[in-house]
């Protein structure tokens, strides 16, 4: 038993001894990595350390002690605080926090020269009163949704301001003079703070914000583009692009709190307020709010992927080339607003929202020219050999097309199938049927209930009950490529609030009127290179020449 | 024209006097609404205020000012600082805040005494170069994922005290004492903190994560309940639950960062990590992502409330029953998870989900009884009235009863109506169809080309243009029915996603295995009328009375 214990200990303490040795190399690969993402960092970091030697030499030189020194801790404490990653975060909390002293050291003067007059004992309930209720109310006011937006951080040095003073100013005669001081040392410190944000290597909250604004319109109609044409594509099992797909959706979906700090920041910005009165940061947040609401049809459109029932591939095929045309349009789409807001230039998509609708047009027909496929009785017998289906696939296409060519018969065959079920050989009656099935049912969740007492292997547990939800509905087999296409219309439907929303965007940030649309070509080759995502190939019909 | 100015004036002066007599009004208003939506927010303003006066008391009261007072302020701004609404945010931050503090005192001690032997502008060289060195490595650091998830706080505290002793030695021979008398008075803090967070009306992250959990489930319930139920109802007009249904989502939606931040809080707290060795807090964001991929599929299926191509209700109704049962069973297990995570006890959803199975058994067979329903060729003429389609309800569903009595003659119908398209009367062909069609859709695109030159009126664009794509699709009328049970079923797969994270979470967690499920009873329309969802009525089969 202890040979056991100690074994254990010895194999413990090499794993601890292994993972030690691994520590420099996993440490300096995340350094590396963190850099790498965003070089910007890299800058900032030696930013910082630069603001913070320079507000040490009021310390360090003889003549700047003399001068400002003493307090020169209120210089350091203002820097470490106060310089944030990008210019608006700095000039917002650098303003909160001019503000919350400025108030504060009114209020408490105020308070002290009420105070002055009473005797000792008086004048220390009345500071011991106020801070209360001084702290209880500036607490308070923090909650309200405005303040917590905008001042969180002015009401906090509001706080801690008021009460430095105010409790100084009971021991300490010469309050005036501190104050002063430190009022000096703030104003260094936030002067150093913004010559380091806004004049050497700024990093602008609105460029970001413009930049991921963009990045997202292109994620979705890479997305989109990837999900569309893998609906079509044989071998499902290539994870690597759906993958892709999902960190696509998820970089928009997740999106909401960045958007909302780094619209917050950039409206304390001056780099645009140059050009118009106010820039219209809100205008961003709206349309990452309407791009989320466009992601969600999105998810639900990509979700037709993942599903385990589906139109046998024979089918979908048939409508392959309107489908993928309509989500290349609506790439296309994408895309183009993508580059408009990117060039700051008004976008015109009335050209191109023409071919988004010659392309559903198409689809349209496809669907109208195959009135077969929604007729859910005719094909009963495929569901139950469903995993049988998929896995000859190119039986039962010749099947399907056989189908399509004795067009008469299978129509006689069908309106004759509802009055006289076993008339079909492959047909056992719906009662028949019915039993077998909820038979079947029962047996499953059974097995379901046994497996769910052993914690071992969830991901079979995953996928039995899943198909059992799914495959005890008995769809006609076009069902699943129906909601496929309605999906993709209302994803188009959608698309048009996009569209709006980058028009209301362009005009209200004065965007630049561009007349000759036909200068922006994007290559969806070369964006689909450039990106990280391992599509196969690309069907011609996919590549996009910007709007004709 | 200057006249004119003056008016302006005077009317502007006149909004604003307006608005400064209501500030009051509005501003009591805010306060009061900030205080009803949580009224731990007022105690925890009290709080804030309590320890801020105690902590005055080190500079009021003589006999404790002598002894540590002098530094009193290292104490206020500890307080201010340190103290946060939840327990497990005071924790993380006063435990962040010292572990900073400490390393940072280590690290500028070792500084000093390397430094001491040289001389004195060696020395001021070499404080420059290591508060250079070390702010901007620890500022880098700060952008490591993982330690700016769980110490982002506490190097800032370590930036910040490594430069003011670094600094404050170079002047000051006795840094020792000083350092010492800090250390007191930020342990005062401190401990101040800690009394008012964990022992004075404790607010937990942990609690109100776990809340947050259970709310979320309920709200997805009482959404999907009230989305299916109002597909098919008659007056769409009536917005107000739809307002509801939306929010709904959208707390669950928007849930991700809140979510994660209490979890992170919450694995600082004590209290339930004496029951077990760790309480699993990141099987609650997980849930929560699962229930943010379970509401996408939500916001689709409440998406085909709002499209503009509806299935006729006659038709919809026919499926009204078996969707509602559907529906109505999802909603159950919704609920049933809810309580039981409130009760803390094991989820045992096998009976439930029998009755999921046996309600989308329903459905399916009420799907397959109508198979006519999926043809979308027998009904191409009622797309092009479909305007009256809806509104002459009552003749349709006739109509359309009428076609099911007339089984023979219409399938019969159909079938010829293949092959001699010209012998049904109401049925032109379909290339005159698309050459009237096109006609149509390049009118309204040039309408909507020269609407959206007027920015005025972007409500009636928005209407025109997404009409615009969605009728331009001659689906059949049953396909946005298919698309909506299609949904439903995906729902339900995913539904089974929630529900084995519940019940992980229940083993992770140790919940108490609850062996009389028939105990909860969940009456639903008690749930619905303490919500503040206005649904008018509930069918008599949607209450829930709790597993069987």
């Amino acid at each position: 038993m202890s040979d056991k214990e100690e074994g254990k200990k010895k194999i413990s303490m090499g794993v601890v001894m292994e993972r030690m040795k691994k520590l420099p190399v996993s440490l300096w690969k995340t350094l590396y990595q963190v850099g790498r993402d965003d070089p910007r960092r890299v800058i900032h970091a030696l930013k910082v350390g630069t603001a913070l030697t320079l507000v040490s030499l009021l310390y360090l030189l003889e003549p700047l002690f003399e001068g400002v020194g003493q307090n020169a801790m209120w210089a350091v404490m203002t820097v470490v605080v106060v310089l944030e990653f990008t210019a608006g975060a700095t000039l917002c909390k650098g303003l909160n926090r001019g503000l919350g002293t400025m108030m504060a050291g009114s209020l408490s003067f105020l308070i002290d020269y009420v105070a002055e007059e009473s005797g000792k004992v008086c004048r220390a309930v009345f500071i011991g009163v106020s801070v209360f209720l001084i702290g209880s109310v500036a607490t308070y006011v923090r909650f309200i949704p405005h303040i917590k937006k905008n001042y969180d951080y002015g009401v906090l040095v509001f706080i801690l301001t008021f009460n430095l003073i105010t409790v100084s100013s009971f021991r300490v005669t010469n309050v005036l003079k501190i104050a002063r001081e430190r009022v000096y040392n703030i104003a260094i410190g936030c002067g150093i703070c913004l010559c380091m944000t806004l004049l050497i290597l700024p990093n602008w909250s609105g460029r970001d914000l413009h930049k991921s604004t963009v990045d997202k319109l292109e994620v979705l109609a890479r997305s989109i583009q990837a999900c569309v044409h893998d609906y079509f594509e044989d071998n499902i099992d290539e994870m690597s692009s759906q993958d892709d797909i999902k960190k696509g959706y998820k970089t928009v979906l997740d999106s909401k709190a960045t958007d909302e700090s780094l619209a917050l920041f950039a409206s304390w910005e001056p780099r645009y307020s140059m050009k118009c009165s106010r820039y219209p940061w809100h205008r961003y947040v709206k349309l990452g709010t309407i791009l989320r609401h466009f992601a969600y049809t999105a998810v639900s459109l990509h979700g037709c992927l993942e599903s385990e029932i589906q139109t046998p591939l024979s089918i979908r095929s048939m409508f392959r080339e309107p489908c993928i045309n309509v989500a290349s349009e609506a790439t296309q789409i994408l895309m183009h607003l993508a580059n408009s807001i990117r060039n700051r230039e008004q976008c015109c998509s009335d050209t191109l929202s023409d071919r988004l609708q010659e392309a559903l047009h198409n689809l349209n027909c496809a669907i109208k020219s195959q009135p077969r496929l929604f007729i859910s009785s005719g094909n009963h017998n495929s569901t139950s050999n469903f995993s049988g289906h998929l896995k000859n696939d190119h039986h039962s296409t010749s099947n399907f097309s056989g189908y399509l060519k004795k067009d008469h018969h299978s129509s006689a065959n069908f309106s004759g199938g509802l009055k006289n079920d076993k008339a079909s050989p492959s047909f056992t009656s719906p009662s028949l049927r019915n039993d077998a099935f909820s038979a079947t049912l029962e047996y499953r969740s059974k097995r379901f209930i046994e497996q769910s007492k052993q914690p071992g292997d969830k991901r079979v547990l995953n996928t039995t009950l899943s198909k059992l939800a799914i495959t005890s509905l008995e769809f006609s087999e076009a069902l699943p490529f129906a909601a496929f296409a309605s999906l993709l219309v209302e994803m188009v439907a959608r698309l048009d609030l996009v569209i709006r929303e980058v028009e209301e965007l362009g005009r209200a940030a004065h965007f630049k009127k561009s007349s000759e649309i036909d200068e922006i070509k994007v290559d969806m080759k070369d964006e689909f290179k450039m990106s990280n995502m391992s599509l196969r190939e690309m069907p011609s019909d996919v590549r996009l020449h910007g709007a004709e």
